[in-house]
């Protein structure tokens, strides 16, 4: 099938060989156990976790004075394969391994706009993800069971508590940027209001201080189609058939949240799949539908379903402002970092307006921030697509030294 | 539950009583055989089809020289019952009946923008709904079985077909006007520029030419969740249990696509369901979740499945330009009929600037046409639901005798 968005995407990624300058080469994840029993995770939720492994990479080296470090934080269906070529894609018998770069690979490298012949960088993939850190897929050592539906529901709070203990693993005391878009914009968020002394910078980018009431209702209506599909069978599906065709659908409408309304007419209209007149069926018919069953497929293959429920509830629950009362000035009052905010024009699922309202609180403090609004039609995929316009603004940040 | 836009919906109703002057009091739908083995309706698909029973109602009286008949045309979900009270809800096991006015209700009677007195108003059910028309629900008289997905593919042109052979069977020659919303208006579209001089005026609310990429991608995702649910059984359900799962989530999200970002936010915002705190739970917690688990669950009670399957495709398969090469000028240059055009400023999957393309068309073969943008903060629901503001445009458009 034609998948011209994909061809976009593909277009905008990096394909520096492991071996070209501007590339991080070859990398393997590490795994480290942050959390057992004697040192659990409290997680907002009330619950403690244990144990806990964190699926993390790293890329550049670590200054002397360790003051060169930047954590970067993924989104809902990242990795900690941020950058680069998997070295073991091949043997690692794990499904979402492959030969492509990382996912932001176009951002992050020797002479990029996040420079590994400068920066230390850190990515971790998240708590209750599929992607190595612990997650519902994994045994929980009190049933010996996987996890499932067991799983403690976990915040971008918790998230960014169990980021800080990495930090203290690598033995960073102050990170030098913590930089994230969408789910991992909310995250750098909330490591500037709650440990700002832990951070000297934060770019967020796509994200705001909440998902709007549109955005809560799209992610229910994918749980729905996950936890109805047979196959979910209350969470505990590891072993048997996994929930597919409702992940699939619950991706299908995640992607169309995705892309702007602008970017969907532009690549797809309403082109017929065959010709250029209809074949009078249900079945797919229109590109802009075998696009979308491409996508939902692909995803069904890397994705755990009850990752997505988790990790899409945690997006529903950030609220910066929720343990304020609703007042983002307050919420704000904490913070010590430099932010540059970016927010792109055809963004609805973290609209411009959402982004100025942090930028705003921030202000409201007496504190400098930086907002950028680019203009794109890429909708909220534009903080992976838009890496011209984005890159050069994330590099002179991360130089200023003010 | 609260459901504040439902409140919202239901103070918008008229709740005439059944005596009140200001309704058309019970009704009583009538069904008439409109296609037999002989007189086959000719469908865009290439099939033929009868026999073709139609549910229509009609309230007022027909003038003597017949020149009073303004036919309406509904949406998705709609059904004949436009106005008025139904006599047999009780007595008539067919579950859509209820005791409810008929969903255009503050339009349609003695005295409203739909005035009864003066016109003799008619409004049909639509081929492939479930509301007493033939739909796949039907006993296919080759296979002796409900047609399920035998059923062929109808489109918007095969809906006015059909709605032409009603208007012929009531000895109309010409009617005074047809007026519908979303998929109505598009039927009300199609009819000025297929049977130009069937009719004298149509009205077109909250729909356009086409449907975009992303109004394709919505329904695609919808269609998905009912073929997914393993209660489908390839659309040959019925005698059994329907596929209540996949339609519920299909109506969860075509209902998001009804409202505006705007109106759910003022509605729902992030409200909890119990308290000004998080359960930190899967399962609903915002009000806008239990809304929309609200919708989803009484839709299935009343709606057909396969029927949502055909008709949200006949949605999608509409173009009016389509058959001119895209060329929306001239797919205009066959109307006669005065038109008159409204879009609402939040509907986003009808958007103004899609309906301006039909009035920029018809101007441009040097034709009157009236096109009123009305702000409102309703999003797509709002041809329903401003109806102080739309009722005297179409009362005033209507005496009109220009």
């Amino acid at each position: 099938m034609t998948d011209p968005l994909n061809v976009c995407i593909e277009q905008h990624r990096s394909y520096d060989s492991p071996g070209s300058v501007n590339s991080v080469g070859w990398t393997r994840p590490q795994r480290v156990v942050l959390a057992n029993e004697n040192n659990p995770l409290h997680l907002d939720c009330g619950a403690r976790i244990a144990p806990v492994t964190v699926e993390f990479e790293t890329y550049g080296t670590l200054s002397s004075l360790k003051d060169n470090a930047v954590y970067i934080l993924h989104a809902l269906s990242g990795d900690a394969h941020a950058a680069g070529w998997d070295a073991d894609w091949e043997k690692d018998k794990r499904p979402w391994r492959n030969k492509k770069p990382g996912w932001w690979d176009n951002m992050i490298g020797p002479g990029k706009a996040i420079d590994t012949d400068r920066y230390f960088v850190i990515c971790a993939n998240l708590l209750g993800s599929c992607y190595g850190t612990t997650g519902p897929w994994e045994m929980n050592t009190i049933t010996g069971k996987p996890y499932g539906l067991d799983f403690p529901v976990v915040t971008v709070e918790d998230w960014v508590r169990l980021h800080v203990r990495l930090q203290d693993y690598l033995g960073i005391d102050k990170l030098l940027a913590v930089i994230g878009g969408s789910l991992g914009g909310q995250q750098a968020l909330a490591w500037a209001m709650n440990y700002p002394e832990r951070i000297n910078a934060a770019v967020i980018l796509a994200a705001s201080a909440r998902l709007g009431a549109q955005g809560l209702a799209f992610n229910a209506v994918g749980r729905q189609a996950i936890i109805n599909d047979p196959c979910f069978r209350n969470g505990q599906y590891y072993g048997h058939e996994p929930p597919s065709e409702g992940l699939e659908v619950a991706r299908m409408l995640g992607h169309i949240t995705y892309l702007s309304s602008q970017s969907m007419e532009g690549k797809f209209g309403r082109s017929f799949q065959n010709g250029d007149r209809p074949c009078y069926r249900l079945d797919k018919e229109f590109t802009v539908e075998s696009y979308l069953e491409h996508q939902g497929r692909s995803f069904v293959r890397r994705f755990d379903a009850n990752s997505y429920l988790y990790l899409t509830r945690a997006m529903d629950y950030y609220d910066a402002a929720g343990p304020y009362g609703g007042d983002l000035t307050t919420a704000c009052s904490s913070i010590k970092a430099k932010l540059l905010l970016i927010a792109y024009t055809s963004d609805w699922l973290y609209p411009p307006q959402s982004t100025r309202e942090v930028a705003k609180a921030i202000l409201a403090n007496n504190k400098p921030v930086s907002y950028i609004e680019i203009p794109s039609n890429y909708g909220h995929d534009a903080f992976l697509l838009e890496y011209a316009q984005t890159g050069p603004m994330i590099e002179s940040f991360l130089m200023r030294r003010d």
